[in-house]
């Protein structure tokens, strides 16, 4: 079984038999792009040891790499068109592996439309396995979202809620994956939020996919928007606020998450959005149409790009983490 | 430095300012297609150790990364668009070293009118650095050359020569770099055939870049058009034939190269083309006009997909190696 086997036997089928991509035989796949539509582009990488676990299943790792990337194209507001996916083998993988992965990429190509249009096959020696992946996607020109589009007095919107993967993976390290069995799956497959890309396009004015925390990536929308934003946390009696999971609450009750943790944990893909206060109620209740939950969590406003955290009485919060860094 | 100072510091200069990349501060970009024409994708990967010397300079792993995902638009009759960039390091990267790599893709990028729509900065803990590139380019709409387009009676073109990345390697791993300079530099520094895109599109039927090896590269069109195709070596007098560099061909008199590395040494990234008899001297003259050196080193036919090398003699040869494979 060399690469072109590999290829033939396990990928080929990922094409979904679309003439664009020649059976993965050729150099490059050819594609039309719909008039009046613009074309948006993202690129994820994962790699063992770094996002995933050395000894995750197959199938984990290859749901995750299509759901991140698939994950951005929601943060886009774009609807998905095909995938370019790079495998770097550390040795040469096994049937079975192959099967489990391609296996597990296909049923998720068919919940979330998307097909792959080609890619590369290597080896990686003395290395770890890389999987990289560049998702195209499509929006009708000039309506794709930017995190830069936020404007002073925008309503700061998230889509369900935070710290949940951080809160799966601290469980899967420390055997506490049966006390929180939702935040582990979540950790371990994140769901994109493509469901609500029209409804984010219609009534958002910038948004982002929270793969680094929270904070860092309403840090992100801050520094391209050029505002600041404040998020207030839900208790206390106080209305409104940032309201967490019943696992992360747990969690934190128990002492074994921390404040930080939540607002800085990574891999949630949840969306968090900037949305014109006149806009709001028709993106809530579109949501609301669509089964996605969603809550309001604060405000951006002129300032230095930041992000502020107050606790339910209104208290500024000192935090220290800020998110996930890769050096 | 964390990665976010990476990504601002030296590969935000790569997007060349275009407001499509929204300076690298976004999940995706967001590009036009001018209408009337195709999208054409690829991707190439290369992994230190496998694909390049883990000594590299930054400068070489750069532009060979980028020229041999450009000479795959290239066998696709494709102008270059954007390109993805996905780096995954195994430990922090040096200023130097990101100065320097990236500084060598601006200049590459200026020589093949190209730029970087994004990508992703990663690390690779207890791996080796691995460099993927999704290269997009655009053809006018069905005008994309493709592996199985070629037809019986098709003559073979080959741009350039083969064999010299092959003699390069062998140079540079026994200190004979003096001996076959001309090898050398093709090895570290291949030229995509960018140049001949419009009059290949024009002319030929099928085109593939060199990157397994000619008898492999061939014999993906051969499979892909489910033809026969026979080559034959120039020599002794007869006219016609596939003719040798001068160093590769000093290589096989002093028996540091053997004919099956030539044939089936990959990296050269020279096009092979299918033409119509009835076109074969206007896609000459056209390569020609450009200062692009082409040779007819054989022809298609009805049979098995296969790949028959004759001597100039006309008597078959007998070849082991059949190109680079990964596993």
């Amino acid at each position: 079984m060399n690469e072109f086997d590999i290829i033939a036997d396990y990928f080929r089928i990922l094409t979904m038999g679309r003439a664009e991509c020649a059976g993965l035989q050729d150099d490059a796949a050819v594609l039309s792009i719909p008039p009046g539509r613009e074309l948006v582009v993202s690129t994820d990488t994962l790699n063992a040891g770094t996002h995933f676990l050395k000894n995750e299943t197959p199938e984990n790792i290859a749901r995750k790499a299509l759901r991140v990337n698939l994950s951005d194209l929601a943060a886009s507001g774009a609807d998905p068109l095909c995938y370019q996916l790079s495998m770097a083998y550390p040795q040469k993988p096994q049937a079975e592996w192959l099967a489990a992965f391609t296996g597990a990429l296909l049923e998720d190509q068919k919940i979330f439309g998307i097909f792959c249009s080609g890619g590369d096959t290597t080896s990686i020696h003395g290395g770890v396995l890389s999987v990289s992946m560049t998702v195209l996607g499509t929006v009708p020109a000039g309506k794709a979202l930017r995190r830069g589009g936020a404007r002073a007095g925008d309503t700061i919107v998230l889509t369900g809620s935070v710290g949940d993967a951080a809160l799966g993976l601290h469980a899967v390290w420390n055997g506490r994956e049966a006390a929180y069995p939702k935040a582990v799956a979540r950790h371990r497959l994140p769901v994109p939020r493509l469901a609500a890309v029209e409804t984010v396009r219609n009534h958002a004015h910038a948004a982002v996919d929270i793969s680094d925390g929270l904070l860092a990536d309403l840090g992100h929308i801050c520094e391209a928007s050029h505002l600041a934003a404040e998020i207030r946390l839900a208790g206390g009696g106080s209305e409104g606020g940032l309201v967490l999971s019943d696992e992360v609450h747990m969690a934190l009750l128990s002492a074994e998450m921390k404040m930080e943790d939540v607002l800085s944990g990574g891999d949630d893909y949840e969306l968090v959005l900037a949305v014109a206060p006149d806009h709001l109620a028709s993106l809530l209740a579109g949501l609301r149409k669509l089964s996605i939950p969603a809550q309001v969590i604060g405000r951006f406003m002129a300032g230095a790009p930041g992000v502020t955290v107050l606790d339910p009485a209104g208290t500024k919060l000192t935090l220290k983490a800020h998110g996930w860094q890769h050096f």
